[in-house]
């Protein structure tokens, strides 16, 4: 997916949201600002959205000398996460289709994300979930899945953001473990799940975790290690959490399921759905 | 009242806003955001926000070749203002405190904003006014205006808005008419009201209007004509409309009165007060 104009004032937004979170100090905040208004100056607008939030949180950890600013705020939403996680997994195991239940919390767990919102508190990822029960997933889509999942040899499952890879958790619980890696970024970058987090919940002890090398909030193959690349090239299945790796990713022509919340009105007249749907989108160039 | 740097990802929305409105080329949509982005990376922040706003309009009529974009809008808003003129005007006789009732008026119709807004339909307009008949303005603050308006000699009464002008006119018909001198843009920008719309709604009957020959959607000195600076010093009183006024002014030691509905969070912060509260702020280095 490209960048439409439409995101402009949202980057600017969310580099002013981003050097709040990582100093206090007024003059670190209006030096990254600056930057990133020269940066978007100049912008090739037919990369995708994920590009400029490299270069927005690169900028930010170099202006701050802190390689992590959201390390507090990963480590509190995968411990929340957590706690609920039990409540979560009894959901799934008393559900008529615990796969299609998994599938629906795994989506709903992507509102937990620090890039498309400020102000992300505890009710507002509690509301999500709650309301995730209700929304109906296509059975179409879900037995779909269900049937690229078992014929695939090879799965790679890309994560998003912290706290949700609880969710993902969940729901690679219910997938056959034994053919998926899961995919975290290489460098922390907002609040993306890296290895640490992958570890810290579980996720490790279920299937491989590897990185994919790079620090954008997404997954730019070109920014990627040569070794995940070559991982990607292999798999024949991709199972791509979140909007980040949507926008990255929405031009591939792997076989990919995307399972995202629409959480700005970019990407919801995109994906021709209202903001804040839940989505299980197929790859289009299939 | 200096920029903040919460006031940049809303410059970048109302350039895209404005750029819409002005033209359907995506290429001149594209060409002016980068050009104010670049501006924007090197502008100076103690400046007040309308720098830059006027910074943007001046670019949108340059790229489009369209020396007055909003037009079509301004004329729209003074004629179905015109059309609840009588009506409001009805409203104004009849209350216990006509002077009150159309300072109220005059505020609220500072909702007509096209800058702090976009998609402003009649409706809004409509409840904006309704509400405003209900809202108390402190009896101290409207007498002290009146007191202020009785003992001054040379009053400046600087409009902001078209269509709100009507409303400045319901007030102006409550004022001593000859020590008043109107006063508008001196070339479009936005919706901000210029001579001909002043004479489209009859102010330039009821009192002098004149230019202050700037195209900044406020009043930045610097950017007057001599002619306007010279009547702004000799003036023993200022009656300032709307948001851009008030951001330009706000630090002058002029004896002033603010009318104003606070449409921002910068400005509802700087004046301590709600999003949507109609204001009037006595200038506060007097």
């Amino acid at each position: 997916m490209k960048t439409y104009l439409d995101c402009i004032p949202c980057f600017l937004r969310q580099t002013l949201s981003a050097a709040k979170m990582a100093s206090d100090d007024p003059a670190l905040h209006e030096k990254l600002v600056r930057q990133v208004l020269q940066e978007a100056s100049t912008m090739n607008f037919d990369r995708s959205p994920v590009e400029m939030g490299m270069q927005i949180h690169r900028t930010l950890r170099e202006l701050s000398g802190n390689p992590d600013p959201y390390r507090a705020v990963k480590d509190r939403s995968n411990q929340r996460m957590m706690k609920v996680y039990p409540q979560l997994l009894s959901r799934v195991n008393a559900a008529p289709n615990p796969l299609a239940m998994a599938m629906r919390l795994a989506i709903a767990g992507n509102i937990m994300d620090f890039g498309a919102q400020e102000n992300l508190d505890d009710e507002t990822v509690d509301k999500a979930i709650a309301e995730s029960m209700a929304i109906p997933l296509s059975l179409d889509a879900i037995a779909q899945f269900r049937q690229e999942v078992e014929r695939a040899r090879d799965i790679l499952y890309l994560g998003d953001n912290t706290g949700e890879i609880v969710c993902d958790r969940l729901l690679l619980e219910q997938l056959p473990r034994e053919k998926i890696t899961y995919v975290v970024r290489g460098n922390p970058v907002i609040n993306d799940a890296t290895i640490a987090d992958a570890e810290s919940v579980g996720i490790a002890e279920l299937v491989p975790v590897i990185d994919n090398g790079s620090d954008a909030p997404g997954t730019i193959l070109a920014e990627c290690s040569p070794a995940f690349r070559d991982r990607f090239a292999a798999a024949d299945l991709i199972i791509a959490k979140g909007q980040g790796n949507y926008e990255s990713l929405s031009d591939t022509d792997k076989n990919i399921f995307f399972l995202l919340r629409a959480k700005c009105p970019v990407i919801a007249q995109n994906l021709d759905c209202a903001i804040g749907v839940q989505v299980l989108q197929r790859g289009r160039r299939r």
